[in-house]
């Protein structure tokens, strides 16, 4: 299971531009659209949140006649699920949280990887665990993908490692590839060919209704980091 | 406690937004300056992540006279801490896979907060814990802030509302506001008062050298939100 202790920011972000390369296209050609229209220049300042930007560009070409499908969604989510807290007391809870710290404490991002099989189950409940995660506005926008087919791992293998090495030549500079001296790593990943499972960690910039109209995605890559970071968790309590 | 699952990414955003634009200006000239610089136009692909492009940017002006410290840096960083992870059963893995999910799958992300007081060393357990994270080229790019006082978390909640109030008013869009609506979500944040504890995390968008350099951080959202994703765990493990 450590390998998921190697799904670091950089190799989270290597998956994400993935489903991003696809979708960026179709998206460009909203914003320019959009742009156009808004000769008025809109109310923005300088430190808004790029997602607030964006996504009120997008908006300005999606919410026409979106509304009527959106309602009858409404009222099918109205329903709540009462929140019943377990009790402890403070010294519980103190105690919980040293011992939580001092399990997570243990994880490492390591980059050797043991070939012994796991449970598949025991990935679904992990995966499960990192979809409670919380979301901009309850978009959970995130797809989790398990490879357990060797070739299909060498081939991601493959991929990951093109794009890793043009990020070590080329796109880093010689500064970011000085830090990462000291951690030792490359763009070489064999434990993606030896791991049991991979779980690939894509970010949704939208979703689809089911009328076919663009589902906006709020904060689609914190929401999906903080998924990744709940998952680690997860793997690190289930192993460790 | 419960405050704490009331991190969204939507409030995780907000707070962040305060840090980056504190260091936007300096970066935005750093930024002009450097794509002057780079008339050859780099190899930059479409698909490529900000982090990458952004920072090679930001690197041609950075890494001219930084090595000397840095190498110095090296040799103090390269004492490793061995890894030795506990081994459990197939069956156990599988059980505490299920247990954490099932104490996961009870997380909430509640508006409405109890004012009852919490050990403050909880919190710091619950900090450190977010603290072990993964981060870019482990820069572990955050700071965490509590505040307990009242007239402070008063004038954070005035911040906070003014900013949300202007994103629900202008920033997001009928689109969003209406997307939110079934959430109940609004601009005022009573909780930021009535919590006995705010956790403010700022994610640091680069560092600065002992010799007064800028150390640049790599994925600093994506590495932040993580440590999110691992506070939230901790909050529920500790008090659920």
């Amino acid at each position: 299971m450590a390998l998921f202790s190697s799904l670091t920011p950089v190799f989270v972000a290597v998956l994400c531009v993935i489903i991003g390369f696809i979708i960026k296209n179709s998206q460009k050609k909203h914003e320019s659209r959009s742009k156009e229209k808004r000769s008025d220049g809109g109310k923005v300042r300088p430190w808004v949140d790029e997602d607030l930007q964006e996504d009120t560009e997008i908006n300005s070409k999606d919410n026409e006649d979106d509304y009527e499908w959106l309602e009858t969604e409404d009222k099918e989510n109205l329903h709540h699920i009462p929140y019943t807290p377990h009790q402890y007391s403070a010294s519980e809870i103190l105690e919980r949280s040293e011992r939580f710290y001092s399990l997570m404490n243990h994880r490492r991002s390591v980059r050797f990887i043991s070939p012994e099989p796991v449970p598949r189950e025991v990935i679904n409940n992990v995966i499960r665990t990192a979809g409670t995660a919380p979301s901009g506005a309850h978009t959970e926008p995130w797809t989790f993908v398990v490879v357990s087919d060797a070739d299909v791992k060498h081939k991601i293998r493959e991929i990951v490692e093109e794009e890793e090495e043009i990020n070590y030549k080329q796109r880093m500079g010689d500064k970011w590839v000085h830090d990462l001296k000291r951690l030792r790593t490359n763009w070489v990943k064999e434990y993606l060919d030896i791991a049991p499972y991979l779980i690939l960690i894509f970010k949704q910039i939208y979703g689809v209704h089911p009328n076919d109209k663009k589902k906006t995605h709020y904060y689609n890559e914190i929401s999906v980091s903080i998924a990744c970071g709940i998952l680690l968790a997860a793997l690190q309590v289930s192993d460790f």
